[in-house]
């Protein structure tokens, strides 16, 4: 019963919806796509059959991301830098990590709110996908700076995981560092956000005020979304500079490092709740963030009431975060490698 | 009807429940008192009329204790050396805080969890309660590094926190540092985990093996709860050494700057989820810290059978949390003052 009425809206949620509504008709248009409502077509989105989601995955996944134990020092998880309760950011410009070196590129934390849906991972794009973006954090030594052997030898050091992976891959599983990772990632993948933009381009009319509409049409006719878009609205890689030069463009090596001059677009979802912004984190308000893009990117000048207005749309796309119970994670042991400072 | 039974349990988990078991009378005759199962009784335990305990005042303690925004860095929460999915504490040596400070006295941190029955806060007693304590650690430039008026002014600038403070404590409440730490210390009141333990003191016989028995018994006998006595198992002022002289006494300057050389007695609740052990955090194995206090504190040689067995015992001291949904913090505003690295 459920599952039909699930379907039901998927179809409804396709290109018939969009006849008569030209602002819809204009959102399609530019590649913009909403969350599905459906659960299934959800999962076809994010499932990969190869290691697909369940439960007891998820649930260990989850346990993991928050333990800071897979970290050198044992004081920093995946959480600290993409904390779930700040839209899964670290609110700080440029990512500091273990014994609070801050990252050599001057490089900001992006949010793992919807990195499911991204293209690629990292500034750069050098990642396909999050189980492999996973294992890059966990390594990094202005990071967690763990030592892939040693994550393994303290996972597997603790019974009740050795337990859970057993009991979510089967008696063979070998637990190591990247069966780990991989499994961090599972709860990543769980991590969307639906908002009142994808309950309006899913149909509901009502979903947005008249003045986050008059907002959302402006981000189309400016171009926005000939870079944010598809359903993270970003995700994929673009140009760094197109029209002009990124004011703060001097913070940090990013374009000495990046040869191609690409960058991951980021996404614009609860982007009001992740400042600062751009790669190197120097810009704190959205207004202005949204100015600067229209210089750098579509070489335009947006007006202060413009880029409100825009603003005003942006703020809709704060979305409804899954409800996360806090883990109870497993004890160590003697066995268990002990934190190094 | 659920008020009744509940005070009926209270009464059932008085005194006359002892007679005829004597692993109980003298559980009791050492000062021993297990959590009330009645959640009234708790409640008078814990609860301060001047600043009563509330489901708002508990769920924006919540907020706050998980918010790293209080401290100066912006990455620091109460969570970070206090971590509730790791038995209230960070699992190393000596607490590591504010630009990878280590405490200068390299002192471990105790947990969180029933800090509320202890009589004494810090281990060196120096606080007398909760929402004295909560003051100490946001402002410590090794831990949190935070200011009490820019604490506030982050707070007050942050609607919904101002907001959640108003329904909370009413529409003139005066948002300071003060009662933005006494709020979390609200939150860190309901933090206790009746165990096992607390089953078989409250009644259940059946709640402790027979190993475990056993366990308590030779905790009794050898003096344990000489020091690690009342609900806490812990939390009172004892002297630091009695009968000899502490293996890692030179870590660290507690010795020094304590002068009384009186020491906050750790509680046992919990224990194998808190190593490592002692104020300065140098021994890793429970075993050998029971040993330990045998010789430093009872002038006993508690041999490795014997600890094992208490051991045993104290892992029936591991108890229930409560379960915590991970917060939704309110976003920053412009207004906000921004994290200083």
């Amino acid at each position: 019963m459920n599952f039909f009425r699930l379907t039901f809206v998927s179809l409804v949620g396709s290109s018939f919806l969009f006849a008569g509504n030209s602002l819809l008709q204009n959102a399609q248009n530019a590649g913009l796509k909403p969350i599905p409502q459906s659960k299934l077509e959800l999962l076809k989105l994010i499932d990969d059959p190869k290691n697909p989601l369940t439960d007891r995955k998820i649930e260990l996944g989850k346990k993991l991301y928050f333990d800071p134990r897979i970290s050198k020092s044992g004081l920093i998880s995946c959480n600290t830098c993409h904390n779930l309760g700040l839209g899964g950011v670290d609110g700080i410009p440029a990512a500091i990590g273990n014994k609070w070196t801050a990252n050599p590129h001057h490089l900001n934390s992006p949010t793992v709110y919807n990195a499911v849906f991204f293209k690629a991972q990292f500034w750069d794009g050098r990642s396909p996908d999050l189980p492999h973006q996973a294992q890059g954090p966990a390594l990094a030594s202005p990071e967690m700076a763990g030592d892939p052997k040693i994550i393994a030898k303290k996972i597997n050091s603790i019974p009740e995981y050795v337990e859970e992976f057993k009991k979510a891959y089967g008696k063979n599983v070998k637990i190591d560092f990247k069966n780990i990772t991989a499994t961090i990632a599972l709860f990543e993948k769980i991590l969307v956000t639906p908002s009142r933009y994808d309950d309006y381009l899913n149909g509901d009319d009502t979903a947005l005020s008249k003045k986050e509409k008059e907002g959302f049409k402006l981000f189309l006719n400016k171009g926005c979304a000939s870079c944010h878009n598809g359903i993270a609205l970003g995700g994929t890689m673009a140009p760094f500079e197109v029209a002009g030069k990124y004011k703060f463009r001097s913070v940090g090596d990013f374009l000495k490092i990046n040869k191609n001059k690409m960058v991951k677009v980021p996404t614009l979802r609860n982007i009001t709740e992740t400042a600062p912004y751009f790669h190197n984190g120097q810009i704190w308000s959205l207004k202005e963030a949204v100015k600067e893009m229209g210089s750098v990117e579509l070489g335009i000048k947006i007006s202060d009431k413009d880029a409100q207005k825009i603003v005003t749309f942006l703020k809709a796309l704060k979305g409804r975060k899954p409800i996360i119970t806090y883990p109870q994670l497993p004890e160590s042991t003697d066995k268990t490698p002990r934190p190094i400072d």
